[in-house]
């Protein structure tokens, strides 16, 4: 098939009026959505392409507005000034897709009011460099970093280097933004890393969680010999268990509700220490567990579920002056016992994406500091993106991670 | 009066079998409660000691378990090894106080079960030094700390210099240990802190609450230029506020029910912008006023009344990665905005007394940085502590400081 | 005089094909120096000039490679995208200004070798504002931030937020580019700053200096109550005086050789403690004085003067644990005492530019934490900047800071 | 052999007048050196020992002021208030113990001016608790904190949890306190760690420079993947590798001067990259090797040397706004590349000893996060303990850490 009018972007900022502006224009969903080659595939529709064995067609998967998840088709694209478009080769299924999928939305204001790509987690080959890109040729493996700030000095996120609270962010597959669950992707030259020779596409792509519990570490302060607890034993507090154990945290005390999720916990890390919370629990009861567990009171807890019991079972786990550092979302309003946090001095901080954490997670994951291969448990072809996303939504399947593949 | 048995206590764990313990037995509130010269006065006795213009009998000022305030004639002291004897000369009235004789108790463990000394916001005078006891002469004045902690090196908390943390403190007013609003008292000799000549005994005793918001802004990391709101202009609130501006602050927004608070807070310093609360606000709205006022988001809110409401309205007005330290106390289970605090990557923090203030407040009361004089609006002489209490327990009063003062 | 090629420079980055070198294309200094109107003056030519009443010529103030200092005159300039043209009020003369006029460098990497535009401390007014630009409009007031970095996602110290250390920095009056001392200045809009009603250009240009001094107090960590060594009684030192005192240092005391300035140093902060250096004395010796004077070791000294004995008796003056921070430049080795410093676990830290700190400068100076004003001893009309850089260069004018202003 | 007069030490600070006096009284070295008992051993005695199979004599190793090391008998102890008796039964040598036994002193204060008995790297057995010790009893397996600090609440340092800058510290082997390698050693019983079931008594000697590498690391602010160079492959620097490798540091660049070094270092941590130093580079050289091996400019460089060209290096490898830490002593007075250092932010710190390092050192070391055995490549009984400070003199041997073990 071809497809006549490709779609291209100017470099970051460059020809907008307004360069805060401009980087929301350059990506904006309609470009897609009203380009006459967008199509919401039909499954035998989906085979014909597999049955073809069309590798060029620019697939994508999507959530909408409807709660339905499904392949499309997207136009051919075309790099702008200062983009590459990319083959994107492995994508990780996160919470948040099957969220946005089965919710339609996170928080007030991330809402699904179309058809959105998803995917975010990624890592993917470069086809074709745009104008002005000089550090990147074809054949490039990379990881694609998600989340595209705008880097306008006026932006005083930007400006100081967290610029994960850039009012003008693009996060491919936050809406409206569509994802990196695609063939075919066009990305700015400068928010993509280089893959080391020894870190496959699927490793590369498992960089996006692993930044977000390595942002976790680095803000909560977790060093070399720290009693940490790490609660929940999900794909982000397994992946920031591999990270908090290559940091040195001794000892690493997990919960998590289901055994299965602890045994695997302790393949990956055998000295971790495991505590089943039994829903009866009370957190006091989980707290006492823990500290049982570690023989001390922990001085951080990295809480990566985001359920206020578990949070506040975090909250008693900890010693005086220690902290909780909750990487997980979960419901709006939470009740927190103030006057234990007041009489122990215990710091709650909260963590948004991140920033600043793929070259070293890229360092770490090359230099055999973390294996992350072994979080994998399911992988898919790009044309059975849908069953993937069934499997990532049913924890009776015990998936850690999904990934999509496409060669 | 005379006093035939005087306490003698030894030194700071010198000859208790387990010196962690050492402390707590010195200070053992039975000691004085059933020492027969122990009494509590009838108000026509106290009438009598003024009339007789005695300034010997060692009165002092007790609630108990009936939630009673009243004055009581303790024996008459004699300090031990490492010990020094104090004519109290200045003590302020706290609010946990006036909470610990209106309510009996705060939080789960701090239960008032008999009859207790109050205050612990005290400056005073050397009477006589104990043995072994080189740095203090009679005659030196000196601010009281009144929180005297274990300082064994097995103690974790005194070891590594976080002594508020110590689980063997003796706090000198907090059940069960008497507190300093008494005329003599026994201290360990390393636990006072020399007057410089320009600090009056007031504000000596004002020290206290300097302490505990100069330990808030040193943990909240305050710093020049910072954009910040405080919270409540009651004492905490104002004494913060002097502090937040001696570090450079700018702007700093004070928040208050009442109009006549949010004056005072400008006759302290001129340029803070003042933020009157409605009842009726909600917390957003709160937020709202606040940021109008500072003209931007703020980075640190000071949250000086523990009041849900409050805090969710600093929660709503920090910006992006700031910081809500809240050095009130409150109801025990708080609601607050979790997916406001996680999308925004806000910190909370607590604080719990506080350790290694003392020198820091006296150079910079004696360096002319902090003026805390105008704090204090009422004055009472020893023997009319009881009206002193309510006086500093009715709102209508108008209160800020109310001090006891003994000559 | 008409000028008929208006020089027209894109928006930062936009054209260039490197985003990363674009910038230095967009100020490359030739554009100048090759233009047909550029042209060294004479002292006749200037003074016709003054006896015309001309205020429109682009004058400017140039060093050279043969280490002269004199008015040369500019081309007529034109914003291009995103940037603006600014009638440039006030510039402070900077030591370095000096230096470069007189040594022809500093370092191994910033050589004079052309006629190159003095001045990087100056506050102006917008006069035209280029495509795109938004925020500003012609008649407002603003602080020129006259380091302009790349802002490349692609550079670490960029995206990180030290733009300080950006490698393709554009520093206006560090060779080659040129400085800010002329008339008409183009200028990103994006690296101004507004400029409170209540701030006059005069206290804008010295925003620059105050920067370096919150730089270094910042990245020091100089805090409420901190005993802190200013040494030298320079413009920095006195800048850092008065932002040291408005963040709540004390006891601060200020070292020079010359009485004048510690007169000088005790009329702005009345509070400081003076401490007259003798040529002769050994650093042991200043840091015996220096701790009679402060009554303890100092947390942190600030050194403003670069010169290695001076560091030396700052190294003597701290505590254990101290810090001695460096924001003077001096000879390129310097011997220190090495056991001293390791058995004090002093550290040594050091301030190259400053990053993120005009916006706080301007909040502390329109906050009236920081009264700038009496710093400008010295102010010449721009058609005599050449008078105002010898009175600069001159130590027995005993001038602090002197100003070029144009109306 | 029977001693007759036990030497009794009382709890710290209970019976002296003055607290922070109390310690030094208590372990006084002319109580050692006067008593009747004390004499310096020929060969020729010693071997008798040994014929006799004799375990109960106090045997000690003595440096003394006529460069001279040997053993000596000390007499039978008896364990005093807050006190116990070890039988010591692994001591490491330390460079500082060779240093003191070739050189007679480290810097202006540490001089040897008598029989001073050497070791603090030590772990050992309980045998005797004095009175009113609860914690501990015989047979108990302890590493022995050989620092004993005045903990009194009047210091500075050690009320503020910095208790390795107390003025009044006994660390035993820094002359005048005699060392823990003997047999029987009378220590504080609060001083002192518990080993767990997994850790051994060498293992719990080298706890010691293990806190010397942690201490470094912890102030260095070393976190996971932070790219780290160890100038120095001795045993401070190999040690600093294992605990930096830990810690999650990559890469991890080591320099030395010999190929056998830097061998061994690639056998304890396989990932380390190698660089071997010619005496011949300059330091800038050496840079370009580390930086080259490295990938990238490192951020951190733990200086393990004290070696001035070392040092230079260093500060040579890192990038802007890094950080040089200094572990290692070294001549007196050093010089530094001010204007690299200046125009590049880079931090230079420096280590005294450690402070609340060896709760974290056995917990890492119980958790196999660090395997401190390999390091031990010599061993020998007490009575050979001459011959054992002879091999780890003599660099010829290749000795990496030499200890003496007694059964």
């Amino acid at each position: 098939m071809t497809i006549d009018q490709p779609i291209t972007t100017p470099i970051n900022g460059a020809l907008a009026d307004d360069p805060q502006q401009a980087l929301m224009k350059q990506y904006d969903p309609r470009k897609i959505l009203d380009h006459p080659e967008f199509k919401v595939l039909s499954q035998t529709e989906v085979d014909e392409y597999v049955a073809k064995g069309d590798k060029e067609t620019n697939l994508a998967c999507c959530y909408n507005e409807k709660k339905e998840v499904h392949l499309v088709r997207k136009p051919t694209l075309k790099p702008g000034k200062g983009e590459v478009l990319l083959h994107v080769r492995a994508t990780g299924i996160c919470g948040s897709d099957v969220h946005f999928w089965k919710h339609g939305r996170i928080g007030p204001t991330m809402v699904v009011t179309a058809e959105c790509g998803s995917g975010h987690e990624s890592a993917g080959e470069i086809v074709e460099v745009g104008e002005g890109v000089t550090q990147w040729k074809a054949g490039d493996r990379v990881a694609i970093e998600a989340g595209v700030p705008c880097s306008q000095p006026s932006c005083d996120a930007c400006r100081t280097g967290r610029y994960n609270a850039c009012p003008n962010v693009v996060f491919f597959s936050t809406p409206p933004y569509h994802g990196t669950l695609t063939r075919w992707h066009l990305h700015p030259a400068q928010w993509l890393h280089k893959l080391p020779d020894n870190v496959s596409f699927e490793e590369g792509a498992l960089c996006e969680p692993l930044a977000v519990a390595l942002a976790g570490l680095e803000r909560a302060d977790v060093k070399l010999g720290d009693p940490l607890l790490i609660a929940g034993a999900g794909p982000i507090g397994l992946v920031t268990l591999l990270a908090a154990r290559a940091a040195g945290c001794e000892p690493i005390v997990i919960t998590d509700l289901f055994p299965s999720r602890l045994e695997f916990a302790k393949t990956l890390v055998p000295g971790v220490r495991t505590c089943l919370v039994d829903m009866k629990d009370t957190p006091e009861e989980i707290a006492g567990k823990v500290k049982k567990a570690a023989g001390m009171d922990v001085r951080v807890a990295m809480e990566c579920t985001g359920v206020e019991s578990s949070i506040r079972a975090a909250i008693f786990s900890v010693c005086f002056g220690g902290k909780v550092f909750i990487v997980g979302v979960g419901k709006a309003e939470q009740t927190y016992p103030f006057m234990h946090l007041s009489a122990n001095e215990i710091d709650l901080q909260f963590q948004y994406r991140y920033c600043n954490q793929y070259p070293k997670a890229l360092r770490i994951v090359s230099g055999g500091l973390v294996d992350l291969k072994p979080l994998v448990t399911h992988r898919f072809p790009l044309e059975r993106a849908v069953e993937a996303f069934e499997v990532a939504a049913d924890p009776k399947q015990g998936a850690i991670k999904v990934q999509i593949l496409d060669e």
